[in-house]
């Protein structure tokens, strides 16, 4: 699986900037791919790219329709299939980040029969995994992990790829998530996957490459997080990182949805290591990245100042203040192979 | 989901014992719900039950046919479909346990809407989970884990359901797999629902109850496997075990399909009860249940003693020396609520 670029944002008609969150994600990190949006009468999100109809954005040269919003209940809006139907008359693929799949719609599912298109569902997989292995394979990799979910494990994942590509490190981003696929053009949502298949998915995601290959792999929810742990434990089994970076959010209380309170960054380091090395006997503790935003300028500095001191390594926040140390750090614990 | 008993066990034709394992042990734990077997020309196998075709099952009051084998590739082979027809038209319902899903095939599809009768495919959940929540509820629960795969955690899980009614405790099997839900006529394949839903299976499978009644929950995989790591954790964290067991076969080296060594029964003390303590600070281990197959009475009456001196709790081969010292111990560490 591969979804073509350029892309066209479909933003349908959504009432606001959090149901296009996906769509905005796509623009921050892969504006180059984006061509143009598509907006229906009454959309009330804006990802800020030139407004194109269907035939202007395939005149451009857009490759494929991405469907970047989400919808009240993951449902695809009767009205929005006129326009998916024309994307895929005008010889584009369609990738939808919703719950329901494009193909479950029979006029969408007939238009890309009678065009040869691709219909891309990035929340399911049609790929069949095997089983994980567990077996060491070569090259190296960085996982992302959290004291919750929601801290930003993604964003701080995308943007170790694009400084460690700024000095010259081989990385390469790897999806976990629907965001992150439409960023990166492939991967699998890990979480959607049967539940024996976890880290087979992971390993898949991730596989063999050249010693001195970064593989940047965009972690899932926490060990710590009493819904989603075994996601995060099988995601940390398959992607057998040498090297992990424990993202934060230092004014959470709770964890997400639930009653449990937030771990320690101690606590995480800990069972990331103690169980992440059954797959890789050398994993450690890199950099820590702290979602700084409830923060004010002094607060947030203070808090990464204390944190690295605490914890001995490059604490950032890597919308703040960049991901530079951590990256330093990468390269000095992992000499050019 | 509940499939109703009396069963009529389908053994098909297939070629040796190995493919009746899940027929077999419906009638080790059982005996009283199984009315009779029918196999076809050639079947290697024999559950020992009275042989019937479906109208004398029919007349001896049977409610479900279960196709009690596996056949290679898991798929259904074409002259099975008959008779599942024939079981249906008879007015009972069938369940399954292949891979693939009885309602694919159309003319077992036709004949169960025909009859007003439901199919079981219990591989695969028709439920809907929620996502776990991890909040503590009312009753006991006990949950079999082990240093690996097929080391006897549902023998062991049915074994002590057994023990603990003999001794007059309220106590419930609670199936994670497919064997267990024939035996118990409930329960959900955990490594079948999709990864988010791990825990929230586990939940849903041992709801809240009584505070005095034990679920008492297979265990599947191992938190040291690194295949099935996440479905294990999932597990623990959604069944939030007051009590576990260690399952542990001795004379294995490697972990089950993988390169990995067996861990120690020490380090799945450990690890349990650091996850587990997520969902219930006050989780403990109760007992071994060791596997001693493959020694003699003599080597494994020694290896018990030893390891039962070692941590500090009863050891014991459910099958060879049955489970008393661990019920004792359950009722001693938690008297009557």
């Amino acid at each position: 699986m591969e979804i073509a670029h350029p892309y066209l944002l479909f933003l349908g008609d959504v009432h606001d900037d959090l149901a296009a969150k996906t769509a905005y994600g796509i623009v921050d990190w892969r504006r180059d791919w984006c061509i143009g949006q598509l907006r229906l009468p009454g959309c009330a999100a804006d990802a800020k790219l030139p407004e194109m109809d269907i035939a202007a954005a395939k005149a451009a040269g857009a490759r494929t329709m991405i469907i970047g919003v989400v919808n009240a209940g993951g449902v695809l809006p009767e009205h929005w299939v006129e326009t998916i139907v024309a994307a895929l008359d005008a010889g584009m693929d369609v990738a939808s980040g919703l719950h329901m799949r494009l193909g479950a719609i029979e006029a969408i599912a007939v238009a890309a029969t009678r065009n040869g298109r691709q219909l891309f569902d990035v929340r399911h997989s049609t790929e069949r995994f095997a089983t994980g292995k567990g077996t060491k394979r070569p090259g190296l990799r960085l996982l992302t992990v959290g004291t919750d979910c929601s801290v930003g494990k993604k964003y701080t994942a995308l943007a170790l790829e694009k400084g460690m590509r700024e000095r010259d490190l081989d990385a390469d981003f790897r999806a976990t998530g629907q965001t992150g696929i439409f960023i990166s053009g492939r991967g699998v949502s890990v979480d959607a996957v049967v539940a024996d298949f976890i880290s087979g998915a992971a390993e898949w995601i991730s596989p063999a490459a050249d010693p001195g290959h970064w593989d940047v792999v965009e972690g899932q929810g926490s060990l710590f997080h009493p819904s989603f742990a075994g996601v995060s434990l099988g995601l940390l089994h398959g992607s057998q990182p040498d090297a992990f970076v424990v993202c934060h959010e230092p004014t959470r209380t709770n964890m997400r949805n639930v009653q449990h309170p937030i771990p320690t960054i101690r606590e995480v380091i800990d069972a990331t290591i103690s169980s992440g090395k059954l797959t890789n006997p050398d994993i450690r503790c890199v950099g820590i990245a702290v979602n700084t935003a409830k923060l004010d300028e002094a607060e947030a500095k203070a808090f990464c100042k204390e944190t690295a001191i605490e914890y001995g390594v490059p604490a950032t926040d890597p919308v703040r203040f960049g991901v530079e140390g951590v990256v330093e750090r990468l390269i000095k614990e992992f000499p050019a192979q």
